[in-house]
């Protein structure tokens, strides 16, 4: 297949990672007969200091001429000072925005040789295997009236919680079919003893499971999921819920990792272009010495694979690259222990290309006996 | 001193929670020569049952007329199907509407002897000790409108986030207060990057830090916050926020114990009549057995002397004698490891009043040689 990747590496370690990718991406290349063309776009911090602009018309131009965008990370401290439409996160909302990408899709999966890293004890960890589905573009975050009001001296302020009922559909309706290829259960989560928005959510959810006979629908409160995710996290599959909830879920279950570096997103429009991107930030403190974590954008490209351009195999074939090095005990400094020599970025790019040509080889000989 | 005590038992196990804490008090009645004027009255399903709704008048009344409320829990499958305004839950919102309660706290303590129950590590759990004050009568779960539209067929839903800046006010002083008696550090939960209500909320809790300048305030974002409960709860002494994240993040730091059945709660109003309770529910499953665990109500008690009486000594007393039993590995079957023999309710009730009693007696033997 041939196809165009819009790459914006953005601002500290986002750099770094990016490059490991593109390495990746090119041992795909060549082992899976693919062609991909890549461009490269400025986005965020690096985008202000040449451009003026957190997010420059050519970048977001490339970016819609292309069949999927893998982005790094933005922001650090040079930027903060600066007022609010030149913040280095505005550039990824606007992208958000101008794309419609309105489904964050987080994977949390432990892995076996990392349980360690976890704060969480062995046997609640162990096995994990589910994915956070938040709707991006709506709720709380985005509604109007969000303002300050004075009343005969009194001092108020108003959010706004609103959602369009389509709105809901279309997330529920990803959920659902991201668990039909998945273990077959939907955890919907919402607060609807309290909210109207989450009894509209709750009846749109069970309206679209009906599409969905084989899957297991399941409601859960939001502060129960917060108790969930820490004393029974084996029980989910996809969990599907509203912006801020999702907000707050998913990085609650960052943690259960034990590493951010390890953790790789995916943002879904309804036109088909997406973006990939690591849930980590930019880490300016570590930045340009070759030692952040390369998983979370190597994983985030395997996203990209499966989810734009439907090459499964290779997808897994990343995934268990990566497996495979960790499982070896190679690791960047985020992750090794007291007296472990920490692995480089650009190493762990090299660890993770050879077990890819590896697993390519055996591959290929399985396939010459088959 | 002489005080009325309203007692609430509710339904479930909440009767016999109540029963064991009303043994402690008279126990602390009899060892600090104090007074308490104990008087039922009925909540939840067993008040829907005998009088035909959840809150009756003259259970009301005789709150009002008291000088602190204890309550054990309310609902039950018995009464699910209930019209909303027949719902066991409703007596408890409208008791808390009623006596104006806007501060509620969870005190999340860990005990050395249970750190195994958690499901975190030990070593990230251990010595943890702060406290949620979440307020509890304002933002998106009573702002108006509440409500679904239709608009050229397109169905919406809205709901509001409102506050007064008043009521931000004085639940940020109370959590400055309260820090004062503790670790002199007010951690500060909103989302200011992106509501309005949290620019408001960050302002307040500057403004009110002028005021307590031994106090150490840190700001800290919702989803960030919901990360550090996991990856580092040590840090937090006093952790202060709205409605929906209180009530989010409180119930994700319950699981730090590993035991919903140690959590004691108070929600406190600006009238000084305060209300008791334990965290958990009313257990139906095991009402009746004499098995539920009676530490979360007893340390409800030892909040209550503490914040509505002043009564410090005898707060710490409750507090110790709890520490010391479960330190000698006396528990209810919530707590018990496989092979242990659980103690019935009362029994832990008899053994928590020995080590009062016991506890008395040093110290009256150490003030008869002082
Ligand atoms: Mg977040
Ligand atoms: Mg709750």
């Amino acid at each position: 297949m041939e196809k165009k990747i819009a790459l914006l590496p953005g601002d500290g370690i986002g750099k770094e990672v990016m490059d490991g990718a593109v390495e990746i991406l090119k041992a795909i290349e060549e082992h899976y007969y693919h062609r991909f063309h890549f461009q490269y776009g400025m986005i965020g911090g690096a985008a202000i200091d040449e451009m003026n602009s957190p997010l420059p018309q050519e970048t977001l131009q490339m970016c819609r001429e292309s069949d999927a965008v893998l982005l790094g990370s933005v922001g650090g401290p040079k930027w903060d000072k600066n007022p609010s439409h030149l913040r280095p996160e505005k550039g990824l909302l606007a992208l958000r925005k101008e794309l419609d990408l309105y489904a964050n899709l987080r994977p949390v999966e432990t892995v076996e040789s990392l349980l360690d890293s976890s704060p969480l004890k062995r046997e609640y960890v162990e096995g994990v295997d589910f994915m956070i589905v938040r709707e991006l573009t709506g709720g709380l975050y985005f509604g109007k009236p969000s303002e300050r009001n004075v009343k005969n001296g009194e001092h108020t302020v108003v959010d706004t919680l609103f959602y369009k009922r389509d709105e809901m559909e279309r997330i529920i309706e990803r959920a659902f079919q991201l668990a039909q290829d998945r273990k077959k259960k939907v955890t919907s989560v919402d607060k609807a003893n309290v909210l109207e928005s989450s009894r509209m959510w709750r009846e749109v959810a069970e309206e679209v499971a009906m599409k969905f006979p084989d899957v297991e629908l399941q409601h859960m409160l939001v502060d129960h999921a917060a108790m969930a995710l820490i004393h029974n996290p084996k029980q989910f599959d996809v969990i599907v819920t509203e912006n801020m909830f999702g907000d707050i879920l998913s990085d609650e279950a960052s943690m259960l990792t034990g590493s951010l570096g390890m953790l790789p997103s995916a943002s879904l429009s309804a036109t088909g272009l997406h973006l990939y991107e690591p849930v980590h930030g930019s880490a300016p403190d570590i930045a340009g010495e070759d030692k952040a974590n390369p998983v979370a954008m190597i994983l985030s490209t395997a996203m990209m694979l499966r989810h734009s351009f439907k090459m499964e195999e290779e997808a897994e074939a990343i995934e268990n690259a990566v497996k495979h090095v960790l499982d070896s005990g190679k690791r960047t400094a985020d992750l090794t222990r007291k007296g472990e020599k920490p692995f480089s970025t650009s190493e762990l790019v090299e660890e993770i290309k050879a077990a890819l040509a590896d697993d390519h080889a055996i591959f290929n000989i399985m396939e010459a006996y088959a």
